[in-house]
């Protein structure tokens, strides 16, 4: 059963022991635990639809299920039982057919639409507006089968709200892999992927949804619109490409084709450790320009190489390493970087070989694949993490940009210096710490963790917050960063949109919005006001 | 000096010995040698301008020069002395404020533009319409520096208008390359590459240009637009896709900024036979699908394959080849692929062995490196050839598309039965011959060549191409394959792009073109009408 005011399955938790609570104590302060509204609140809060005996669900319970997102304004939101606005009705399509009938009643009874997949957009993707027209929220979630697999031309096509993995799951039982692997991979959805222009941990390899998105069916206020499914062309603008990162605004994807690969029958992560930050990210930098064929390369700057060996818990396994990592002269505060070999038995140890050259001559030690093993199998639990925090009292935000090579340094000193100092005079501590783990040959992924003490008085956490994101936005955006890497832009980041696409970009955009949705029904407010 | 009515430097040509003469005379017919129209003679016939006395260029023979690119209705409007309609006047900017200046001066005298590169298009995007509004000519030949490279981000900066041997030239000095081979390289120019989505003979390492271009400064009616210059975003629709293929319809690009590679230390290019075309077609699926890290799978059909061994001409090695694949058991109809594999020593190697490996399976035989230097030599001289049959009295022109696997062989073998029966009535023979040059893991690109008997009366060949371009455009688009995976659209596929991008595709190309150009000033009547 999945969580309704939390991440991920109420099954499944992120244990932290002693030494992590002393970690967290020591880093941030004593929290105190928080105590949760309850559903039963919350429901009996959710306004009268004004939907009611139309084509739609509009009982409370549908409605608020589909009112929020994972981002901290949305976490807070449903944890002190503050909903906010909530959509008037909920579709639940089973087919293309449906969903394109749902729109389209939603569309004729004027209604604004919110596209809804796995619900995981940290960024505001499902911010229910307040508005004078309905609010129509058209779910995915039952709508999740692969329904055609071209085994000779390397192409399945899958219902948009197919989430991670009954995708890799309807795959692997024919030998494919897709290789899309978010961080929240266990719910978001194929067509959510390519709306807001996701990428998965292993881009290095597999690439980024826009290299894996062949084509698909979008449903437009204006009628459906059938898009991309060559495997090349020059024969003008690529509208996959206007459709990736639409977030909504040019319709409802129902239809997602993607280009696979051969399930691969080997993969390893490798931990290597650096003496200094800068050390490791030459390495990385240089590994990155070598196009070796890598799957993975993930760099943890000093403190969070720290505190994933401090959540971990596991004291021993931290003492031998530290001693190791003594004997072999990389120091006390070293930064680690997981080195990921996929493929057949021959390409795995050759591309380890070829890595851990280069390592080298940064003086990276490689500790083996230990490490590399619990990451791989706790690869998707990290967004548990934030339960057990919660719990504890703890509040956290991650953000993320894309920078040159150049920057990258600049850029997460600055992040993590913002944040720390940020709420200094309140006397209250800021934990962070950053990993660079999408690499290309121009530059790379910073990507920031930030822990804070949260609970109890909702307007003091959300005040908070919006300091802490709008200082942290407006450092990236300062540094030429990209407002986002992987996350996308919803509402969160729309004002920070125009920087980066300039004025005319902007009017781009809004010109292609417009074309196919006149009236503005399409997820208003995100991507642009 | 470059010829002002055929292909290349007049100092380079093709020539064709008895051999090659022979071959043609078999397959095609006995040509009779055409006489050409003098350049006196084509500029003798160019109207006044309506532009005299502004800040242009205004002499005939500047605006004759640019008046045409390389089509085959180009090629007979020049051979003829057909010139047709030639603009009232040409800018020759070297920096990009004098390009920017020049648009604004031409929008200003409500101008229409024609943003020239290297002058290679070959499917009418240099066409001059027939308006009531004057035509500029802005021609970008003199503004071809390398502005900036940043050798550790891997990023170098252009002037739009640098040709290929340019762009390498000032790379290697540093060490670096970009890798973007067209035929086209020696005149075709960074700038055109991107607006027209250009991919070039080794895109297989290389990337196509979607995969080089980091971003640029596009000048527009309505201001300067500078686009892209991250490693990876998601934030939104990614807005250099909406001006890679809009051929000059958004505004004029002057300034271009490339991903770099290394330069490689080794490079071979090996020719192996197989027995039948399905064999070579399955071992190149294979190929591409294993995604070696190869630079170049080029195969060549049955007809293909005799026809290049038959116009290079050199009996002594064809003869030693038919003898060495007997023995091996490859047949009489055997088709070429070339591989090549470009790296350091030991990746040449790697690559050689497991392509070689994977060519086996199929009944490949390895002929070792003596054509693929051949190959290699001659890469960018295809084009000098069409100089020498147009002097032995034959035209030659070219279809692409691309398709997927499972349509590859229906589509070439479609096309080529299109052309061969198309004059049969006439009695004159159509010699055709394809190759699939570019792959990916879902199709391949599927490259055609026409040779047929031309010369004496002009409307009597445009009418003949005529005819032939329709029918094959209609029997690629029948099945299901892109107007073009590498010349772009241009005019002559304009009237074929609505069924590859469906009406709101179209309805959104023009969107976008209509925002920033609301007069429609930039290069009208090509991409769309």
């Amino acid at each position: 059963m999945r969580r309704w005011n939390g991440w991920g399955d109420e099954a499944q938790d992120y244990p932290l022991n002693e030494v992590a609570r002393g970690f967290l104590r020591e880093r941030v302060g004593q929290g105190s635990a928080n105590r949760d509204a309850s559903l039963e609140s919350v429901l009996a809060g959710v306004a009268p639809s004004r939907l009611a005996n139309g084509p739609f669900l509009t009982d409370a319970a549908s409605r608020a299920q589909h009112a929020r997102g994972q981002s901290y304004p949305d976490w807070l939101a449903l944890r002190y039982g503050k909903l906010g606005p909530v959509a008037d009705a909920v579709a639940l399509p089973t087919s293309s057919e449906e969903a394109e009938a749902a729109l389209a009643a939603a569309l004729k009874l004027g209604a604004v639409v919110i596209p809804y997949g796995g619900g995981t957009s940290v960024v505001g993707h499902l911010d229910v507006p307040v508005s004078d027209r309905p609010v129509v929220n058209i779910a995915l979630g039952r709508y999740n089968k692969l329904r055609e697999l071209d085994e000779r031309q390397w192409i399945a096509r899958f219902d948009a709200g197919t989430p991670g993995p009954l995708v890799e799951a309807q795959l692997r039982e024919r030998g494919f892999l897709l290789g899309h692997f978010p961080q929240s991979y266990e719910y978001s959805t194929v067509g959510g992927w390519v709306v807001t222009r996701s990428s998965g941990q292993q881009s290095l390899r597999y690439g980024r949804i826009e290299q894996l998105f062949h084509g698909g069916r979008l449903a437009t206020p204006r009628g459906v619109f059938n898009i991309g499914g060559l495997p090349a062309s020059s024969a003008g603008p690529d509208l996959r490409e206007a459709l990736m990162g639409s977030e909504g605004r040019l319709g409802l994807l129902t239809e997602v084709s993607v280009r696979l690969r051969r399930l691969p029958t080997h993969e390893d992560f490798h931990a290597v450790f650096f003496p200094t930050w800068d050390l490791g990210c030459e390495a990385v930098r240089h590994l990155a320009q070598a196009d070796l064929g890598l799957s993975l390369l993930r760099l943890s700057n000093e403190v969070e190489t720290e505190t994933q060996l401090a959540l971990a818990g596991h004291e021993k396994l931290i003492a031998w390493l530290r001693r190791y990592l003594k004997v072999r002269k990389v120091g006390e505060q070293p930064v680690m970087l997981l080195v990921g070999t996929t493929g057949n038995h021959r390409e795995v140890l050759r591309l380890k070989r070829e890595a851990l050259a280069i390592c080298k001559q940064f003086r990276g030690v490689n500790t083996g694949r230990a490490i590399g093993k619990g990451w791989a199998k706790n690869r998707f639990r990290g967004p548990y993490l934030r339960n057990s925090l919660w719990e504890l009292g703890y509040g956290a935000d991650t953000v993320e940009t894309c920078v040159g090579w150049n920057n990258a340094t600049a850029t997460m000193r600055a992040i993590e210096e913002a944040a720390r100092s940020l709420f200094a005079a309140e006397n209250e501590k800021v934990h962070c710490f950053t990993h660079l783990s999408h690499v290309y040959r121009q530059g790379c992924s910073v990507y920031s963790t930030f822990v804070f003490r949260a609970g109890g008085d909702y307007e003091r956490d959300l005040e908070r917050w919006t300091r802490l994101k709008r200082r942290l936005s407006e450092t990236i955006v300062a540094h030429g960063g990209t407002i986002s890497h992987q996350h996308g832009v919803g509402r969160d980041h729309a004002p920070y949109l125009a920087q980066e696409k300039g004025e005319l970009g902007m009017d781009l955009i809004r010109a292609m919005a417009r074309e196919f949705d006149p009236q503005g029904q399409m997820n208003p407010g995100k991507l642009f006001a």
